[in-house]
Parts: C-alpha cells; sequence; structure tokens
C-alpha cells in the first residue's frame, strides 16, 4: 500500500514536492494500534519514528520505584511525532507510548530515515529541523520538570 | 579573516569538501573569551551556535532560587558544540556557558546556519544530524537528572 494520501495530509510536510512524498511513502509502514496497546516501550531497543495520524496516545515514563506517570498526552490533531531520540541516537526507548483511543500511525525506521535524507538532502533539511525542534522542546520540558522537582526536595528537606 | 584551516581541524567536519567548508568559514565568527567571562548567559536571547576550539568551559544552570550548579564541564579537545538549543528553537538561553581557561570559540548564527543548510543541503544534513545527536543526548542526561532528585524527593519523604 502507498502512503502518498496520508503524507499529504500532514502539515509538517507541507511544500514538499509530489515527487519527494511518493519517495517517503515508499519507505513508512502503517500501523493500527487497538486502544491500550503500547508503541513503544521505554527500555526496549528499537529504531523507528512515528507520526500520529489518528487517535490519542499518552507518553509514559516509569520513576525508579516502577510507578507509571503520564507525562504528556498527545492527539492526531498534533500531527505528533514520537519515539525519534531513539531513532536519532540508536540508544533505548526513553518512554512508553500508550493508545488511549484505537490509533494510525506511519513509521519511518533510522535506515529509510537516513536513506531519505542522503537521498533527497533538500528534505532531509527540512525533516531534521523539525526533529531538532522536537528535541529541544522536549530539553525545555524536562528541564522545567527537574526544576519542580528540585524545588520540592528543598522545600521537603526545609520542613521534613 | 578566513576560517577555513579552524574549520578542517574539526573532526566532525571531515568528509565536507573544500569549496563547502569555505562557504561555511564565510559564514562563522570566532570569539577570544578571557577565562572566568562567560560566553552565554542563561536565560538570556541569543541565536548563535559555538563550537570549542581551544580552552575549557563549564555549562552552568541556576537553581530556582538561583544558586549556580554546573552540570557539565567541556574542553576543546571534544570538540564541543554548545547553544544549539536556542539556535534551534529561537527560545533563551537554557543555560551559562563560562570560559574556565582562555578560550577561542567559532559561532554561526541561526540566520547563517540556515542560509548554509538550505544552499548546501547536503552538508545541512550532515550538521543537523549531529545537533539532533547532542539534543538527544542532553535529553538522556536530563532524564538520569530528574530520576536522581525523584528519588531524593522520595527518600527525604519517605524519611522526612
Amino acid at each position: 500500500m502507498n502512503y502518498l494520501s496520508r503524507l499529504k495530509s500532514i502539515p509538517v510536510l507541507e511544500g514538499m514536492k509530489d515527487e519527494d512524498l511518493k519517495a517517503l511513502s515508499e519507505l513508512v509502514k502503517e500501523h493500527k494500534t487497538p486502544a491500550g496497546e503500547d508503541l513503544i516501550t521505554e527500555g526496549e531497543t528499537g529504531s523507528e519514528m512515528y507520526i500520529l495520524i489518528e487517535g490519542k496516545v499518552d507518553v509514559i515514563k516509569k520513576t525508579i520505584f516502577g510507578d507509571p506517570f503520564v507525562v504528556a498526552s498527545m492527539d492526531a490533531g498534533m500531527h505528533c511525532v514520537f519515539g525519534e531520540i531513539a531513532m536519532i541516537d540508536n540508544d533505548k526507548r526513553s518512554a512508553t507510548v500508550r493508545a488511549t483511543s484505537d490509533c494510525v500511525t506511519l513509521s519511518i525506521n533510522r535506515k529509510n530515515f537516513d536513506k531519505f535524507c542522503d537521498d533527497r538532502p533538500e528534505c532531509g533539511v527540512k525533516l531534521l529541523r523539525l526533529i531538532s525542534m522536537n528535541l529541544a522542546r522536549n530539553i525545555r520540558k524536562e528541564n522545567d520538570n527537574l526544576r519542580m522537582v528540585y524545588q520540592a526536595l528543598i522545600e521537603e528537606i526545609e520542613t521534613g
């Protein structure tokens, strides 16, 4: 199956030529994930990056005690990208992504992503800019979380 | 002044053609920063990304109480890049970078970086991959820090 029409509906890919989108559509896979199932599992290996086309997901991390907590909720309207950290650095998944409704996603693995960027560097620059923006946003969010937990720790020490 | 020879000494730029490095060298600026001075100040605006050519720097963040703490130390042998978060997302500096010895850096601002990536997309893909790798590493480090402070908070609550 060719996912060209799916790709054409994604706002961040606007401006890409039809032939580029067609090449990209041949490198992606579609996944249908029922509500409650995990698309990505924290700690596992995996080199795919996903874009959410239909449905809703939660991004979940485990505390050091193994307790899960939801760090973000995303829906298809946001055309969110996830899984990009492990795709970029080839390391373990840093969070679980769980479908909270029936979901449709498109994925691309590291090998195909690299191939697409090398074959069509003008598109590669666009996609890598988007990924970098995502990663930068992620760092700032983690910074805020760290500050918040640090503040709670200091208050706990002072009043405890 | 042209910084071609400087750029040629940077391992991550190996594999770039001479004409690409020459174009890049015309878009960068060299800075000499005495020990003790700040190259970047947390909270300020600024769109330059830096690469450390000579010397040593500390990356410093402030707690919510304004107390500085060193989150990383880097020396020129690592050919570290810093300032890339604000260059990518155009937001405020997320940390201070202070010279701990006399330093030489090369900087490129967002406008020139974008121009270089657009004009020479094959090089753009290489540079943006490096930046993405840097950002991903940064996220994983922040994740570890968050877990550590969270653990300390829980222990403080349980024993406090």
